[in-house]
C-alpha cells in the first residue's frame, strides 16, 4: 500500500477524476494530500465520504509523501516533479514534461509494464490519444506487426480541463440563444464547430499533439521508427475522445481475425454491432475504463488485405488519463507488496 | 436561359439553398416552380423577393419543363426522376437513385464537365462528402497520380435534413438543461456526442456513406480501381462538413508543391496559418462556395516523401449539394447559348 500518497492539481478535471477513481478502486491508500495552486486553499474535496481541504503546492509539500500523481500542466510538473522525486516520492507525472526523456519510464501498463523497473524516481503517463490508440492497437501489432499507422481524433472538450468544458457548455447555450460567442478557453468557436487541436505547430508541420501520439506510440511500443501519421482534431464533444485508426500490417490481417484478437485483450471491448448500427460513441464511453473498439473492417484500399479500419472511443480523464496512472500506481505497489 | 425551372424537394434543406442561390447568383431562370409533397401544399417560399406557392410533386408535374432539379431523396428520384426526364425535362439529381448507373454522367464541373455531354435526360449530382473531397483532391492528382487516398470525415447534422438540424438544436438544449435526450431523427443522441454515420453497413464492413465516397469518387475521376478507404463520421455541427485526408502519390511531393498547385486550383481556398493556428472550420466554411483546405504537410510514415496530409472543411448544402447541382445547370446552359 502506499502511505502517503499526493494528488497535485487535485482540484483540476484529471485530480478529480484521480479521487472519484481512488475511492471506487479501493486503492490501499493512508493518507492522501491534495495540493493545487494558492487561488483553490480553502477548497475541500470528497475522498470516501472524507471532506479533505487543498492545501497549496509549494516546494516543501513532499516530505514523507511516498508517491505524487501530477496533473498540474507541464511546466508544474517540471518546477515540482525533481523536488518531488529527491524528497523521495515517486512521481507519477500526468504531463508531458518527461515523457520523452530517455531514462522516464512511459508506461500503458497494459503493454509495457516492464518499463516500470528502470524509473529512477519519476514515471510518465502518455498522452491521452496516445492511450486510447495504443491500447487497441498494440494485441494486434504484437500478433502481426503493423507497418504504418494513418489516425484522425475526435478529441473531446475533456482534454483541455474542466474550463474547456464549461466553456463548451457556456457556449452552446449562447449559440442557442443567438448572443454572440467570445472564446476564452480555446483560441475559436467550440460550440457546434470543430478545429485542428490548438497546439503549437512545428517546422514538420505537425502540431504538438499529433507529435505526442508520433512519438510516445513509438515509445511505448519499443518501435523507435514506427510509420505513424496523426491528425489530431477538436469536437463540441463533452469527455471522451474517438480515433479512426487505419493500420497496415507485415502480413494479411482478415476482421474476424483481429476481433479475436481484441476479444481476448486486456482494456478494451469491442462495440461492432453492423445489423444494430452501434459502434463506439464518446457518450457511451463515458465513465468507462475500457478503451470501445468497433467498424473492424478490411481497408479496400489494400488489395493484398494488409490494411484494418477500426473506430474507437475512450474516455479521455479515465484510461486516458487519471485510471492509467492509478494502474501505475497499482502495479508498483503490488510489487513491493 | 432556362425557360421553366422546377425545384424537387423546395422546402427541404438543400432545396432551400438551391433558392437561395438561384438569387445570389442570378442564374438566368424564365419560371419557377417549386415542388414538395403535399403535405407542403400551402407554404410559399421567397425567390428574388417574389412569394412562390409549393405545388404537390404528381406525375403531371413536368409538362413544359426544361429543368427539374430534384432534391428530396433517392426513392422520390427514382419514381420521378424518369417521368420528368420523358416529358423532356433535364434532371439534375441530389440523390444517389442513379449515381453509379453507367450512362448517368455524375459531375462535379471543376473536375468533369465533359461527361455532361453523354447525359441521357439524367445527370447526377455526387454525394456531399464525395464532392468535398474531390474538389480538394483532383488538382493533386492531375498534377502527380494520387496511388491511395485514406480519408476520415467529420460529417455536419445538415447532411441528414433540416430536421436533424433541428434536433442536433434541440438535443443540445435538452442536455443543457439536464432533460433526457430522446433521439428522433438520428437513431442515436447527437448533442454532445459523435457516430458512425447512420447508414446501412455491408458486407465488406463499409456502410452506405463510405462506399458513396469510395465509388464516386472513382468515378468522376475516371479512376475505377483507384484505392480509396473512408470512415465516415457524424458529428454535433451544424452545416459543414470536414474531412481529414491522407493521400499518397506516385511520385514524391512537397507540401510547397502541393500549395502551389491548390493555390491556382478552381473552387478551394488555402486556409493554412500555422503561426496563428488558423485552420479549416466548419463556422467559417458555412455560407462559402470554396473548399477549405489547410494543414498541408508532408506525412511522416513515408520515409520517400510520397505522402501528403490535408484537413478541409467545405459547405456541405452549398458546394457539397445545391451549388454543385446550379453549376452543372449553368455548365449546360452556357454550352447551349
Amino acid at each position: 500500500m502506499v502511505n502517503h500518497l499526493a494528488i497535485v492539481g487535485a482540484t483540476g478535471a484529471v485530480g478529480q477524476e484521480v479521487l472519484s477513481l481512488l475511492s471506487q478502486r479501493k486503492t490501499r491508500v493512508g493518507q492522501t494530500s491534495l495540493l493545487a495552486s494558492a487561488r483553490s486553499v480553502g477548497t475541500e474535496l470528497a475522498l470516501d465520504g472524507r471532506m479533505i481541504p487543498v492545501r497549496e503546492l509549494t516546494d516543501a509539500s513532499f516530505e514523507g509523501v511516498d508517491c505524487a500523481i501530477f496533473s498540474a500542466g507541464a511546466e508544474r510538473s517540471r518546477r515540482f516533479g525533481p523536488i518531488a522525486a529527491s524528497a523521495g516520492a515517486l512521481v507519477i507525472d500526468n504531463s508531458s514534461a518527461f515523457r520523452m526523456e530517455p531514462e522516464v519510464p512511459l508506461v500503458v501498463p497494459e503493454i509495457n509494464p516492464g518499463d516500470l523497473k528502470n524509473h529512477r524516481g519519476i514515471i510518465a503517463n502518455p498522452n491521452c490519444s496516445t492511450i486510447i490508440l495504443a491500447v487497441a492497437v498494440w494485441p494486434l501489432h504484437r500478433a502481426n506487426r503493423v507497418t504504418r499507422i494513418v489516425v484522425s481524433t475526435y478529441q473531446a472538450a475533456s482534454g483541455a480541463g474542466a474550463a474547456a468544458m464549461e466553456e463548451l457548455r457556456t457556449q452552446s447555450g449562447e449559440f442557442l440563444g443567438g448572443k454572440p460567442i467570445v472564446p476564452k478557453v480555446f483560441p475559436h468557436p467550440i460550440a457546434f464547430n470543430l478545429f485542428s487541436h490548438n497546439s503549437a505547430i512545428g517546422s514538420d508541420g505537425y502540431n504538438t499533439e499529433e507529435r505526442k501520439l508520433i512519438d510516445e506510440t513509438r515509445k511505448i511500443f519499443h518501435e523507435p521508427h514506427l510509420p505513424v501519421t496523426a491528425t489530431c482534431i477538436r469536437v463540441p464533444v463533452m469527455r471522451a475522445h474517438s480515433e479512426s485508426i487505419n493500420l497496415t500490417f507485415e502480413r494479411p490481417m482478415s476482421p474476424d481475425e483481429a476481433r479475436e484478437i481484441l476479444r481476448g485483450a486486456p482494456g478494451v471491448e469491442i462495440v461492432d454491432d453492423a445489423a444494430g448500427n452501434r459502434f463506439p460513441m464518446p457518450i457511451e464511453a463515458s465513465g468507462r475504463d475500457e478503451v470501445l473498439i468497433g467498424r473492424i473492417r478490411q481497408d479496400a484500399s489494400h488489395p493484398d488485405r494488409r490494411g484494418i479500419d477500426l473506430f474507437v472511443s475512450g474516455d479521455q480523464l479515465r484510461k486516458g488519463a487519471a485510471l492509467n496512472a492509478l494502474q501505475i500506481l497499482e502495479c508498483l505497489t503490488l510489487d513491493s507488496r
